[in-house]
C-alpha cells in the first residue's frame, strides 16, 4: 500500500461543532484508541480559525469547498484557500489520493440521532456504514448522491470518505451522551478498517440495506421583503427520519397559522430545524426511504 | 408622566437569540399586541449587527456593557459605543431615564424554561415577576444582586428593567413551543404595566414569592494549558433549578472520569450547559433557593 496516510479522523471542519473538536482532543491525548492492528489514525482539526471564534465558517462553509472545480479555480475566499490546502496535504482528491479514508465528524442540532453520511460513488463507504449499523442498530444511514466530482464534503479528499454526524445538540457546547455516541461510532468505523484489511469483510456477498436518500431541502416560510416569517411546526419538531404525508402540518407562522406539506405524496423528513440552513432560509430535508441492494 | 417611552420591548440583545428577534417582527406588524389602554410598547432590535452575522455580539456581550462605568467612559469597542448610543437614546439610565420600562427577551440552550430575571434594586419589577408567575405558575424568578450601577444589562437603562429568558433553545433557530412561552411572558408582562397604572395592582401588602438568587458560576473542568477538558455531567444536564448535594456527579472528563461536587452545602443550579458562557469556560451558575418577602 502507498499510501501516506490509511486513515484521518477530521473535527472542526464546520468551527462551533465542539464534539468533533473535543474528540480529536481526547483522541490526541490517547492515541491508542486511534491505533488498530494495521494503522494508527492520524487526525486533523480542519479550520482551527473557525473553531477559534466558535463559528460555523469565515467566510464558506469549508465542507461545501471540496468540488473539482473548487478545488481547481483560484480560491476566492479563506475556505476556498483552506480547502485546497488541506486537498495538497491529504488529497489530491480523486483516486491517486495520499489518504485512503477519512473520517469527518459533525454535530446537528436535527434530532437525527447518529447517521451515516455517505455518497453513492463510495460503495466501500456504504460498506462501512453498513458495519457500523450492524453495532450500533439505532445508526441511520444517509446516502447523498453526488458524484466524486461534485461532492463538496471535505473528506472526499480521501478515496473513502465517511462523515459522522450526531444530533441533537446547539451548536457551541458539549453533551456526553452526543460525544458518546461520535466516539463509538467512530471506534467501529476504524474497526471495520481493521478488519477489511484483514480480510474478514466479506465483499463478495450481495447485501441490503435501508438508507434514506436525499431529494432537496424546503425552505422556511418567507415573507415577501424574504424575511424569515415562520418556523418548523411543532407537530414535526424532532421528528426526523418519520414520514410526512400531504396535508400534514409542516411549517407554522409566527402568527400561529399552520402551513401544511403540499407534495405530492409521502415523503420522510431529516435535518429538522438544523441552525446551519437558516442562513439560506432552509426549514428541513426531504429524504426518500429506500432498501438498497449492492455488491462489488 | 413625562415619560417619552412608557414601555420598550427589546430582541436581539444577543444577535443569535433568535427568538426574541422574530417576536419583535410579529409585533411591529401586529401592533395591536403591543397595545394596552394606557400605552403603546415601542420596540428595539438591539445589536442590528450581531442580529445580521447571528453571532451574540461583534467584540463584547452587548449585556455586560450598561455599568454606570461603561456608559461613562470613552467605547472601547463596538457594543460599547452601541450601549452609550441606546443610552442617549432610551436614558440615561437613573431616575430620569426617558423610559420606565424595558421587556428584553432572551434565551438560554439550558433547560430553564421561563424564567423572568429581576435585579435586587428594582422592586417593581419583583413585583412584575411575581405577577407574570401567578399567570404561568412553571415560570421561574431569577434573581440578581447588582446595585443599579453596577448592573451591566440593557434593560437597566429604563427605570424598571426586565429580562426574560426561555430555554432550552440552540442558538440561531426558532421554535414554536419557545417562542410561545415567550409571547406569552411579554404579554403578561405588558398586563402588568396596564393594570399597574390602573390602579388594580396591590402594592400596600406584603407579598411574598420563592427566587433563586445568583450566587457564583463555576468553571467546565480545564487541562494545565487552560483548554476545556470536560463537561456537564449526564446526570446534572437539563437539571436547571434542581438541588446539588456534595458529593453528587457535576461534570465528566471527556476521558469518562466524573467529577463530584466538592461544595460545603447543597445548593440549586441554573444556566446548566449554556453555550454563551463557554468562552469563559463556565459550565453552570450556582444559585440559592430561598422565599423573598418584600412590600412597598
Amino acid at each position: 500500500m502507498a499510501s501516506l496516510n490509511r486513515v484521518v479522523v477530521v473535527g472542526g471542519t464546520h468551527g462551533n461543532e465542539k464534539t468533533g473538536v473535543q474528540l480529536i482532543h481526547r483522541l490526541q491525548n490517547n492515541p491508542q484508541e486511534l491505533t488498530r492492528e494495521s494503522f494508527t489514525a492520524q487526525t486533523l482539526l480542519a479550520n482551527e480559525a473557525a473553531i477559534a471564534r466558535n463559528c460555523r465558517y469565515l467566510e464558506q462553509d469549508l465542507n461545501r469547498c471540496f468540488t473539482d472545480e473548487l478545488l481547481s479555480e483560484a480560491a476566492a475566499n479563506k475556505e476556498q484557500a483552506l480547502a485546497q490546502a488541506i486537498n495538497r496535504q491529504f488529497g489530491p482528491k480523486g483516486p491517486d489520493s495520499k489518504t485512503e479514508w477519512m473520517i469527518d465528524l459533525h454535530t446537528t442540532t436535527a434530532n437525527m440521532g447518529i447517521t451515516l453520511v455517505v455518497q453513492q460513488h463510495d460503495p466501500i463507504a456504504l460498506d462501512m456504514a453498513h458495519y457500523v449499523q450492524q453495532k450500533l442498530p439505532e445508526a441511520v444511514i444517509f446516502y447523498e448522491n453526488n458524484t466524486s466530482a461534485a461532492d463538496p464534503f471535505l473528506c472526499s479528499v480521501a478515496r473513502h470518505g465517511f462523515l459522522i454526524e450526531v444530533g441533537p445538540i446547539p451548536q457551541g457546547l458539549l453533551r456526553w451522551e452526543i460525544f458518546e455516541q461520535t466516539r463509538q461510532a467512530l471506534s467501529h468505523s476504524l474497526d471495520f478498517i481493521e478488519r477489511l484489511d484483514a480480510g474478514e469483510i466479506d465483499l463478495e456477498s450481495p447485501r441490503e440495506a435501508e438508507v434514506f436518500q436525499f431529494v432537496e431541502k424546503l425552505h422556511l416560510p418567507r415573507n415577501t421583503a424574504g424575511e424569515i416569517s415562520g418556523m418548523v411546526h411543532p407537530d414535526l419538531q424532532d421528528k426526523d427520519y418519520h414520514q410526512l404525508k400531504p396535508g400534514e402540518p409542516l411549517f407554522i407562522l409566527d402568527t400561529g397559522q399552520t402551513i401544511p406539506f403540499d407534495g405530492p405524496e409521502p415523503v420522510h423528513v431529516a435535518f429538522v430545524n438544523e441552525a446551519a440552513y437558516y442562513d439560506q432560509a432552509y426549514g428541513l430535508s426531504i429524504m426518500r426511504k429506500r432498501s438498497l441492494s449492492w455488491k462489488h
